[in-house]
């Protein structure tokens, strides 16, 4: 055990003091670990969309003042009363959703919702205390273990940033011939490239909805779609720009809560498929290890995500960047 | 070939010359097949609640005067030009849907609606002709073929006509164990334990909304529903009522043509499916024969479909019936 374990230490942390105000860099207590939890030192952490949405706190209850980071990583400091399967000094990653192992949930083949440590969506926060490589994840498995695309099938991935360029690369690695990148910022495109991304469309070029220009380019409709906006217009395209007969749309986005999904339901008669999905349908502790071992063995890429660096104490720069649309993902070094 | 292949001939038909007024019965003239077409002697048909949709035609275009009679059975009488898997005298169920066997739906494993010989479903008439076993086949496949329930599930099924109590059928040919009817009308109850369904909701005896309560009945959600009624608010309950984590609902009843699907996209996000199907994804050619052939060897009993039995002449008894609610199929003979 560490010197510190037992006690209460001081730690630095960017607190959120209200919605859309730059994060001040200060002093914070932060209590020993209970029974079942454990206490981590952060070494890197990220910024995700999902951060900035509930920094923003348009779409959802305002919670301040907070502390931001659920894309890190970072080593267990000490452990509280119970934990046996961790230990001080191994490297963990902090994911925002549990897996208590027990529940029918976790028990379940398909889900990933475990019903006692799963996060409240409305208030975003945990029921314990957690965080992830969540975007990446969540992208990623949501084309790999969600719409599961044949070999040489179509995929339309709805918004370009580090979730959507997840998506495109589970496509690509699930052996889809034709990745459709949509996004308005059609800067994208280029970038996207390098995520198998091989056609670009931009609905702001077109009068007609994007599901009608998606039908004409695809002979009726993409065979998969994977919509990482959250807008709730986009996820109504996500779904109709599906071909009849077999479709399967994804939608991963988290969406404004007075959202309203709308269709006519013919679109489902017509053998249209619509699922949602929340981390990739990755359970959190049985399957991430699978994801990490991925990486190390450069099955899975995920050093081109990583667009941009800076220091703890310059984090207000990668809120700036993920606002300007320029990064995918911006890495904060927590010794800086 | 018969005395009367290649020639016009007279047939009694019960022709609908307006909505919603009693058919007539009268003699028509039909012409012989053209190339790839059959002309078929109808021997017995029923009724189904897609013609009393279309006779009502209050939901689409009206299309008068026309005959309905798509769940039929008969005898080939003679051939068109370049048709070669069938002969006269062949016995035949007419199918309201094709199987061209070339074009992408047929050769998708997944996808029954044949894109050359599909139905039009806003006119409700086929591109050939056609017509079939076509509400068993619609309600059983809903659950087999696209639900899938797992041995030990609970199963909701909203509407307990024909197609409802075959869903049913599907579901406790599956292994569900609990199979909860969901229907306006109590009386349907004491039939539908024929077909399996063993728990009865009726949403009229409750305050809250209908998927609030099976949630609790079912502790979060039922595994499974299958949607038969086509009524837009029962569509969104079945989606609704399913568990999260892994819940799939299947709509199969056919809507109004201004209906809109409305839902949060978080129920989406929180892992549930939906899906629709048409003619429970059976592919005419390829899998109907093999439903006769469970009906012959007593693996699927249709016997208790039928209810009721009029002559041709009594037709418009048959329409009594159902709007009454009191049958579930009734024979029509045509002999009589």
């Amino acid at each position: 055990m560490s010197s510190t374990a037992g006690q209460v230490i001081r730690c630095r942390a960017a607190v959120a003091w209200e919605a859309g105000k730059p994060l001040v860099v200060e002093e914070i207590e932060v209590a020993p670990p209970k029974a079942m939890e454990v206490r981590v030192k952060i070494l890197y952490t990220s910024l995700c969309h999902t951060d900035v949405y509930f920094w923003e706190a348009k779409g959802q209850t305002p919670v301040f003042p907070r502390i931001f980071g659920h894309e890190a990583g970072g080593v267990v400091e000490s452990v509280g009363e119970g934990v046996t399967d961790l230990a001080p000094g191994d490297h963990v990653l902090p994911v925002f959703t549990g897996e208590c192992g027990e529940c029918a949930h976790c028990k379940s083949q398909e889900s990933n919702m475990c019903d006692i440590l799963r996060i409240n969506t409305d208030r975003g926060v945990m029921i314990g205390d957690g965080q992830s490589s969540c975007g990446i994840s969540t992208g990623y498995g949501a084309t790999v273990n969600v719409a599961k695309p044949p070999k040489g099938s179509t995929v339309a991935v709805f918004g370009l940033g580090a979730v959507g360029l997840a998506a495109a690369e589970g496509a690509r690695a699930s052996g889809a011939s034709r990745i459709i990148g949509v996004d308005l910022n059609p800067s994208r495109f280029e970038e996207a490239k390098k995520f198998g991304v091989n056609e670009f469309l931009n609905p702001a070029d077109h009068k007609k909805p994007v599901q009608e220009v998606l039908a004409e380019m695809t002979n009726g409709g993409v065979d998969r779609s994977i919509e990482c906006t959250g807008n709730i217009n986009a996820m109504i395209s996500a779904f109709e720009c599906v071909h009849d007969g077999w479709g399967v749309a994804v939608l991963v986005g988290v969406p404004h809560k007075d959202a309203e999904f709308k269709t006519h339901p013919v679109n489902f008669l017509n053998e249209r498929t619509l699922k949602g999905t929340f981390f990739g349908n990755y359970k959190p502790r049985s399957d991430i290890p699978g994801v990490v071992e991925k990486y190390m063995n450069k099955e899975l890429e995920l050093d081109k995500f990583i667009t941009h660096g800076v220091t703890f104490s310059e984090i207000n720069k990668a809120f700036d960047y993920m606002l300007q649309g320029v990064s995918l993902r911006c890495i904060i070094r927590m010794d800086g």
